[in-house]
């Protein structure tokens, strides 16, 4: 089972990771992170980077696809190529996924025409613009169109682990959430637009290094 | 503030991105990459390399270090070198962290004699053995000593929230966690030794992939 995730300049790390280390403990997972060109890839804020293993132009099927998000994602959506290639894996997937703004990386390849589908919360006019119904839901799964897609940056893992279900059947899937021993307590009730304090809201606003 | 995460063959990426991702958001955060010689560093897997901007011997002081865990960390434990880095870093620091196993270096290093620590579950008898006393808290303070250790993996989004807080205020810390859209809604509830299911435990004897 081949899983792949691409990565463009400016994607935000924990998008890739979350799923990755979700994924790559499934029963024969092979793993590969990929770009237009093999080599190192800087994240949103470029102080980290992840290196591909392989060129975009190198792979040609794949079971898994997770798109990661990122600020970076825009210059993604308006590369023909980019999009053209997203829909060329698609056509090979079991499982078309999407973490954070990468949902709008498949609404640009026509994916998520009508679907309803997460994002980042700061996304949701963007997606609906490309065709998608954005849905503040942190996991969404259409099974008949082989794609889900999810919240913002951490939810990644949360719709790994639902994938993981799916794919190797529950037990696996609690195996793997014990080994990365997700068992989540955060410390602050701040992790949706619900739910945050206007506060906490406010300084987005002003801004935060990202 | 300049946040420090050191690498090592056979980390694990998670260990490392989660705390980055909420860190580097941080006012002032600056966040480096290090290892033992700067360039691209492999995780337990082998299938992910994250790029390390620095080598040890040009880091003198930093305001956070967040030591992650991974299989690899074993041969970090032998390495007087090492083992003495951790140390001069943690001379220098505010606070000095770690996610999973990382806990073993702090441990190594002679920083947790005596003191309560969490650790990858898998662990404990090891953290005891270097002089620590486990405990199976997913995040754990020592404010006189400057030390936080956390539970496996995952646990590293969960320290650093708190850690942000500490260190920014609740506010900012609840910007961040809305940022990363950190809403926690897991599909099982596998994610300790006390909530998993017998089967999933035993799943994890017979070995997944990591």
């Amino acid at each position: 089972m081949r899983i792949v995730i691409p990565l463009f300049d400016g994607f935000t790390a924990l998008d890739a990771v979350g799923p990755y280390e979700v994924l790559k403990m499934l029963p024969g997972a092979e793993t590969v992170f990929a770009a237009e060109t093999a080599g190192p890839v800087r994240d949103s804020a470029k102080t980290l980077a992840l290196t591909a293993d392989a060129a975009f132009g190198d792979i040609t099927a794949c079971d898994v696809l997770v798109v990661p998000g990122g600020r970076g994602v825009r210059d993604f959506l308006t590369d023909p190529g980019l999009l053209d290639w997203v829909r060329r894996m698609h056509a090979t997937t079991t499982w078309t996924t999407s973490v954070c703004t990468g949902s709008l990386a498949l609404a640009a390849a026509g994916l998520l025409d009508g679907l309803t589908a997460a994002s980042h919360w700061s996304a949701a006019e963007d997606l609906n613009e490309l065709g998608a119904v954005y849905t503040g839901e942190r996991v969404v799964f259409h099974d008949e169109q082989r794609i889900v897609t999810s919240a913002g940056v951490s939810s990644g893992i949360d719709m790994a682990l639902a994938l993981a279900g799916r794919i190797a059947g529950r037990t696996t899937a609690e195996a793997i959430q014990l080994m990365i021993e997700y068992d989540p307590q955060p410390p602050f009730d701040a992790g949706s637009l619900d739910k945050a304090p206007q506060a906490a809201k406010d300084l987005l606003t002003a801004g935060l290094n990202r």
